[in-house]
């Protein structure tokens, strides 16, 4: 590798928001990546399913060889977007220790990619060489297992990729975060640091997972009927500690949900999820014990009308409904926007009868994500000569750049970007390169792309007041009205009430068709104004106004 | 009075949902109303501009008498709805504080009602006879002056609604919640306690507004640039704190955004908000002074995009702009459902390079609610025989009982109800009574309650997928097509890239059309069905479809 090219950190998503995070890493045109997540959509992008990281540019981009894509964890936002990446560069050597690998082969097998896709596997700790790179994994604790960040040997140094992460002391599973492997690569010397910022604006030190363990106790003592907890499908750790409580309190348990249900195949399968075959039943089986004698994991814990939790709420699922007496654990919290919704879900299953714990009212859920004093002592252990504050929005990485600067840092090694702004690491440190197209890539159905701000901003328009579509037809010599229009409207008044002022509109337009007979081309628009001001001015309202004017 | 009869109070809007305060109280043919607020929609109430209470059913009633209106507060939640309430019972008289009287003018002023409107004033601690009814009012601290609950003497002992409060030993305006008349009651024996229920989820006592004085200080302190503060434009305690800050630091202070201006104008006039003229600048005036000498008092703290914050956030503002060295204050919490929208703009006020504080980073905001102990203090000086959890969601009602009865009181002396649902008082306590419609009422545009639930639903639809319009022309006789059919779309796909897809979609209106000539009457659901058919395979959406059929 050539001492005096640079080497480019290009964030292609995660950066100035939540979700969706990729990263390309290249120098003298070679090139990999690690991550390729998704993003949900924020309430206002009506009618996107997810969102992928804008990577079209470097599809496009001939000078440069990919030699593989390395992932950090399991969770969504890291792993989503897999299958849009095979499908963009085939071939690809993916890189993922063995739970982030099952729950990557279920997402290429479902897209039907699996057999085409070269899907390795390597331990945590391991050392990986990618094309002319190489890359030493080390573990960290975050809320899925199995999780690693990266140390990447450049000429310039290390540069240490954090992944999601959190420092905690009593994990689930046993296995820390490698201070070791951390403190290692400071005396190497850490050229730059690329550290998650989520938390950067709680104080303190988030919460070991170990705190639940007494919260859940709690509750399952106290609980004299059926328990129901909701989580993420992937939270596996959490999935072991109600099992853990159950086989503590005798009671069996029993996963609901698809997605939950396979993501605990595979960890039973890999061997990170201990629980014996006799404590789980299918929910037919849950149905015929005693309501202290089962616990239910849970899907939902979002306030997704269509998950489990969801159904529950409102009365819908086929096989279970929520009685007095069952006490339902939302061991989550609401992810930003969400909070309606999650609020909306407790409301209803509480009315329905249900106890109903979530966390203000007990410790069943604590972040994944490290907070201020980890982040201090993440700087403190690598020592970084250069940070990049990556995994969070902007009001994040910013307070981590602050953060940084207060424990010692100077303020010009420290260097905030967004997505698409390349990083370029050299012997003289770091400058802030090219910028590429870091935008949002929206999935709708089946097509990904195709959707864009302007349709995003008609939906927003027909959301607020609908539309209303008036159809004429008329004599194409005299100009003549040939039958009464026709109006087509919805969104924008109750129909079945409203017969007069549908009268009242209809009226307005053949009025401007009588006026206007030979101004052929123009009675389209003359009707859509003189029917928009109508509207305007009776009922205050703007609803999209179309007219068709047939001439035969 | 008649000994005898029961004392009925009615929830009409403010239980099971935090917005739309209003309680009707009744004996024997004669009644009066305590506040009567509006509520915002939630994010899928898709063109809703506000909610207020179904009070519908109460003008229908002809045997009841309406003796007068009694506000606790002037936030909008409780007095929002005046001017629908006066337009549905023209001639009722209004009881209000004096600074809650100046707001309701200003509302009954907008909507033309002032000269018709009976509007008396009381000072806090006053006695109220409202018909057959005797009220005493009392202060409470809350996070806007002159707020009071009322006690009701009826036969069966002392109904206490405690209206919106808090216990704030330190108060900006230094008047305490009234200790005193509270223990009073308890004396002469506390039938029934209706108790805002906010915060019940939360543990400890509320932070007294004093706190938030150390925050702006040391904000002030460090800041070089420009201040800005934003929070609710009613909150005028904080606009005084900001005040004194001001004075302390020698800045000017700049009132921006209407509602607060009108605002801070009654507060003035009435001696709520102590501010010398030589302080009060105007825009113009501030932008001519040196950034370190300006705060400004900005409207927009729940990220609504057309406030001042708002604009500012998107370059929008024609007089202001933000800039690098400004402070940015965000006194306030997100209302639930605001989070992503609040968090947007703090982002977008970091882009263009301010530096934003909020909760987390400073205690630059406190509630304005009771927190749990406070929820126990209430109980123990009123010693109520009866408590009726008020102001809250489901599960802040749950929260509220589940505390009374940790508390001491008899889980039979607590009675949980939603809006709509009569509690009736009589020798032998408390019984549920009869259910009245309780639901809500949109208002959008200028019409009130003509929005139901399917257009909400509609235009949801609308919003996921956009539509897709076919509009064809035929022989009546022939049945044959005249002319190709037209396409009219919007929120589906971006039509300019589309042109394709939209010929399929045109091909297969022909096809069906050719293919139905003497099916008269049947032929629009035929359009319909294949076009719809055709979108799902090949967009995997489902926009709202419909056709037309001329017959010429």
């Amino acid at each position: 590798m050539a001492k005096k090219s640079k080497f480019k950190i290009t964030p292609i998503g995660g950066l100035g928001e939540i979700g969706k995070n990729m990263t390309l890493f290249e120098q003298d045109g070679e090139g990999f990546i690690i991550d390729c997540g998704i993003m949900f959509p924020a309430n206002d992008m009506h009618g996107v399913d997810y969102i992928i990281p804008d990577f079209r540019w470097l599809q496009e981009r001939a000078d440069i060889r990919l030699h593989g894509v390395c992932f950090t964890h399991g969770h969504e936002d890291h792993i989503g977007a897999v299958s849009h990446l095979v499908k963009a560069f085939p071939g690809v050597p993916l890189y993922a220790t063995p739970l982030t690998a099952g729950l990557l082969q279920v997402k290429l097998k479902n897209a039907r990619l699996l057999k085409t896709s070269k899907l390795n596997k390597f331990t945590a700790g391991d050392k990986l060489k990618i094309g002319p790179f190489s890359l030493e994994s080390f573990h960290v604790c975050h809320s899925i297992p199995d999780c690693v960040g990266y140390g990447i040997n450049t000429p310039y140094g290390i540069v240490v990729h954090t992944g999601d992460y959190k420092f905690d002391n009593t994990p689930v599973h046993g296995r820390k975060t490698d201070y070791a492997r951390l403190a290692g690569f400071a005396q190497r010397g850490v050229a730059l640091l690329l550290a998650d910022s989520t938390n950067a604006d709680k104080a303190g030190w988030t919460e070991s997972e170990a705190v639940i363990d007494a919260a859940l106790d709690k509750v399952f003592r106290k609980s004299r009927g059926r328990i129901m907890v909701a989580t993420f499908a992937s939270l596996m750790s959490r999935v072991q500690q109600v099992v853990n409580a159950a086989q503590k309190h005798k009671r069996k348990i029993c996963i609901t949900g698809y997605t939950m249900s396979e993501y605990a195949k595979i960890a039973r399968k890999l061997g990170y999820l201990d629980v014996d075959d006799s404590m789980l039943i299918k929910i037919d089986q849950a149905r015929e014990l005693p309501p202290h004698k089962v616990v239910f994991m849970v899907t939902g814990s979002q306030g997704e009308p269509s998950a489990v939790l969801g159904k529950l709420a409102s009365g819908r699922h086929r096989q279970l409904d929520v009685r007095k007496g069952d006490t339902i654990i939302f061991s989550s919290h609401p992810i930003p926007g969400n909070e309606e919704m999650v609020y909306r879900t407790i409301n209803r299953l509480i009315q329905r009868g249900a106890d109903v714990i979530y966390d203000p009212i007990e410790a069943v859920h604590v972040s994944g994500h490290a907070c201020q004093e980890e982040m201090r002592l993440m700087l403190n252990l690598t020592q970084p000569r250069h940070l990049v504050p990556v995994h969070g929005e902007i009001r994040h990485l910013h307070l981590h750049a602050r953060l940084a600067a207060d424990n010692g840092m100077r303020e010009d090694s420290i260097t905030i970007v967004e997505n698409g702004t390349t990083v370029e690491l050299g012997k003289n440190g770091i400058t802030v390169g090219e910028r590429q197209p870091g935008g949002y890539v929206f999935v709708d159905g089946s097509s990904v792309g195709d959707i864009g701000r302007a349709v995003i901003r008609d939906r927003e328009i027909l959301a607020q007041d609908g539309f209303v579509l008036v159809s004429a037809t008329v004599d194409n010599r005299s100009g003549e009205l040939i039958e009464s229009p026709r109006i087509v409207s919805r969104g924008f008044v109750y129909l079945k009430d409203s017969e007069e002022f549908l009268s009242q509109i209809r009226e307005t337009a053949v009025q401007v068709l009588n006026r206007s007979r030979h101004l052929n081309g123009k009675r389209q628009n003359l009707v859509e104004e003189s029917v928009g001001k109508l509207i305007y001015s009776e009922t205050k309202r703007r609803p999209m106004i179309f007219s068709i004017v047939n001439e035969v």
